[in-house]
C-alpha cells in the first residue's frame, strides 16, 4: 500500500486581512504548516488555526518565515545562520504556545518561501534552521524539498525528515527544481501533473526535464487552498490517489 | 529567617539598539523578567539573554508586553481579554523556545509596562492573561502587584502568586499604588525606602501615605539595571537585607 | 443646488493582502481617505492607489491612524498631543511623496478609527493633529465628524473644516453619535438612511434619537466600498441625491 | 581654494532607543543624512532631529532605507526596482513633513546601509531609487559612492550628484571600495587616512591597493559620531582640513 502526506500552509491571515480558504482546505489535508507571525499571522490568527487543526484532526506544524511581514516572507534576506536559528526558535516557540494551549503536539517544521528557497540552496543556513530545530525537539520532522540542502543538513544532524515534491514543476536531473523562469518549468495541464506525483509516489521515478528517469522520494505533497481551482485541485488529487491505491497519511507515520 | 527575590527587567536591547547593563545586573538579582519581541527584544536578543542567566544560574521568567515597540509597551493600548490571552501565549512560547535551547525552566511570569499597570486595574484583562498562563504552563508563578486585579485574578484561577512591591512608591490605604502624579508619591529617600522594604519584608507592614500602617505581602522587590546609580541601588539593597537577615531567594521557593 | 462630497477609505491593501474594492468604489466618489502605512498600506500600495485616482480625477486625502497595524488602528492608543503631532506629519508627509510623484495635490486629511474617534473627544489630542496639518499646509481641509473636538479644534485654528456625517448612524440632541452599544444607535433601513442624509443636506436638520430636531452641517457623507452591498448602497444614495437635486462635489469646492 | 562637505548618519534613535551622540557631531559636519522610520528612527526622533539640525544651521538630507528595523537596515534584501522606488519616495516624503514644519528644505538623499551597497552595485535598484528622487524634487543631491551604480544612474538622469569618499578604505583600481573581506581593505592609521583624504580633495587622486595611482572626485566625506574615538577623529579631520586650506562647505554649493 502507498502512503502518502498533503500538507498546505495555513493562518496565514493577519489583523483585519483573511487570506486563504483555510476552513475549506483543513478537511482535505493531512498537515498544515501554520504561520508564526513573522511573514504572516498575528496571535489571534495563530490561536484560531490551531483551533481549527484541532477540531479536524489534522497535524500541524509551524511555518516559520523571515520578519518581513511587508514582503510576505518572499524576498531573499542576507541574515546569518545565528540569525535564521533564533528566528526559528522564536516562531516555534511561539507556535508551541498555541499548541500546548489547545493540547496537541508540533509534528513538524517546514520554512516559508525565501527561507525554503534559501535554506534549500544554503547549507550553512539550512544548518541554522535544524539547529533551531534539534534543540526545540529532537522528535520533530524537518519538512523539506526534495534534493536540497535543508534536507541533506537534516539528515546529517539525524533530525527525522520528510521530502516534499511539487505537482506542478518540473525536475532537473540532479533532483532540484528547474528555476520558474526557464521554459518548461511548470507542469500546465493538471492529468500530467496528478499522473506525474503517483509515479512519484509509486515507482520513486520522476521524468527529468532532459527526459532522462531519476529517482525521487515523495513523502509530502504541498497543495494550496487559495482559491476555487486551488481546492478543486486538491479534490482531483485526492481523488487520483484514491483510485491509484494511494491513501494519505500524516507525515509522523511516514518518518 | 526572612527571603526575598529581587527581579528585574532585562533583555531590552533591540538589533542595533542596547538598552540596560544586563551583564551587571544580573549576578545581583534572582529572578529575571526577561522581554519577549513585544515591546523590546528580538530573537538574537532573547537568545543572548537567556543564555547570560543560566550561566549566572538565576531563574527566568517571561516579560510580555503590548505590541507597541515604538512605545517600548509603555501606552495604555484598548486590547480585548482574548487578545492579551493570545499575545501573552505567543509571547511565553517564543521565549520558552530559548529556554529550552539553554535547558533551563520558566520560573515565572510578570506583563511589562501598560500591560502590568492596566492589569493591575482591569479584572477581565487580567483573566485573559491568567489563562494564558494557566493553558501554558499551570506551574508558572504570575509576579503581580501586591493588591491589584492580576493578582487577584491569579489567586483566583489557583495560579501561583507572588507578589511584588517597590521600593520608591508610596502605597495608599487600600494597598494600590499612589498614582505618579500625585504630592508624595515617590520615596526619593534611598535610606528611607530601603527601611520601608524591609518593614514590608519583617513585618509584612507598610506606612500608607495617609500615616495609617497597612498590610502588604513582599515575594519580590524590582530592581533595575539601567544606569550606575541604580546598579548602585541595587548593591545597597543587598548589603542593607544582609544586615537585617533577610536572604536573596527565587520566586519558585517562596511560592 | 444643493451640493456634497462622498469620501472613502481607500488604499488600505498592505503586502500580500488585499482589502477593499477600491477600483469599483473610486468611480462614485469625490474624495479619497488614502491609507499612509500605519494602520494599514505600504509605499507600493500607496503609490498605486493615487494613481487610481488620479485616473479618476477624484481629489485625494491622507488618512493617518495610529502606529497599530496588528489592531488596523481600531484600538484607543494612549499617545501624547505630541506624538499624535509627529505621527500625522510623517504619514502626510508620506502620501505627499506618491502625491509629488503623480502630479497631485492633497486636498485634505480625515484620521482612521481609533484616532479620528479618540480625537472627536479629545481636544488636546485633536490640537496635536490640527498643528501637523497647520505646520505641514495650511490650505489642507480637515475632515471631522460633526460636532467633534477635532472639528472644533480646526476652526479654532483657523484651518479649513469640512464636517463628516454618518447616513448609518443615531444623532444625540448635542449632535454627537449614539454609543454604538445603545439600542437604536445604527439606522438599519436604507431608505430611512437616505431620507436623512438629504433632510441634513438640504435643511441643516436631524432628528435626534430623542425625537427632537437638531441643527447639523453636513459637507461630506462616509461611504464604504468593502463589499458588493456597501458599493449599491453608494450607487443607490447617488441616484437619490440626484433626484433630490443634491450635486456631488469634492471637499474642496465647499470649504 | 578647496572645499569638501563632511556629512554624518543622525536620528538614529527610536523610540526609547538612544544611538549616536547627534548633538554633538551636528556642530561638525555640514550635511545631516537623517534616518526615516525604516532601518531606524520614528516620527518623534525626526521631529527632534530636524529641529536639532535647524538650530545648527546645516543642511539636511533623506537616508532612507530598508523596511528593516531589527537588522538596522543593513541586511540585502530583494526587493524590485519599483519596491525600491516606492519605499525611497515614502521616505523622503516623511522627511519632507518635518522639514516643512521646520521651514527647511532637503538638500540631498543619501540611501542608508545595504540599501547604499546595493545600488553602488546594482544599475536597476539605483534607477528605481533616482526614479523616487526625481519625481519626488528635481533639485535634489544624490549622494552616492564615487565609482558606483547609483552615481551612474543619477549622473544618466540628470540629477545633481555629489560622490562621497571614505578615509577608512583602500580603493580597487576601478575606483570601487576594496571589500573589507580583503587584507588592507581598511585603512587604520587615521594620519595615513587623513593624508589620503586631503590628497583626494586637492589632487582628485587616490592611490589604490595595487599601488597605482587613479582619479577620483570627494565631494562629501563621511563622519561617524558614535563615540568618543569617532568624534574625535571628525575634530582632527577638521583641524587638518583647515591646516590644508580646505574649507568645509555643504553639498548645495558643491554640486
Amino acid at each position: 500500500m502507498y502512503r502518502v502526506d498533503l500538507n498546505s500552509d495555513l493562518g496565514e491571515s493577519f489583523g483585519r486581512y483573511t487570506l486563504g480558504m483555510d476552513e475549506r482546505v483543513i478537511p482535505l489535508i493531512t498537515s498544515a504548516n501554520i504561520a508564526c507571525g513573522y511573514h504572516a499571522s498575528d496571535p489571534v490568527v495563530m490561536a484560531k488555526t490551531v483551533s481549527l487543526a484541532k477540531e479536524a484532526g489534522i497535524r500541524v506544524g509551524a511555518h516559520p518565515g523571515f520578519p518581513d511581514l511587508m514582503g510576505f516572507g518572499r524576498r531573499n534576506m542576507a541574515v546569518t545562520s545565528q540569525e535564521a536559528r533564533a528566528y526559528v526558535l522564536y516562531q516555534l516557540g511561539a507556535l508551541e504556545g498555541f499548541c500546548r494551549s489547545a493540547g496537541l503536539k508540533l509534528q513538524h517544521v517546514k520554512p516559508h518561501g525565501a527561507l525554503y528557497n534559501m535554506a534549500a540552496k544554503d547549507y550553512e543556513l539550512a544548518r541554522g534552521i535544524c539547529q533551531a530545530i534539534a534543540e526545540f525537539d529532537k522528535e520533530l520532522i524537518v519538512l523539506a524539498l526534495s534534493g536540497g540542502q535543508l534536507a541533506h543538513a537534516a539528515q546529517e544532524m539525524g533530525l527525522r525528515t520528510a521530502l516534499e515534491v511539487f505537482a506542478d514543476r518540473a525536475y532537473e536531473e540532479d533532483g532540484t527544481l528547474v528555476g520558474r523562469g526557464k521554459p518548461g518549468a511548470m507542469i500546465t495541464d493538471e492529468e500530467e501533473a496528478i499522473a506525474r506525483v503517483i509515479r512519484m509516489i509509486k515507482d520513486q521515478t520522476v521524468r527529468a526535464i532532459t527526459g532522462k528517469d531519476i529517482a525521487i522520494r515523495a513523502d509530502s505533497i504541498c497543495v494550496h487552498g487559495d482559491g476555487e481551482k486551488a481546492l478543486a485541485f486538491v479534490e482531483r488529487i485526492r481523488q487520483a490517489f484514491g483510485e491509484a491505491g494511494i491513501s494519505l497519511c500524516p507525515l509522523e507515520k511516514l518518518c
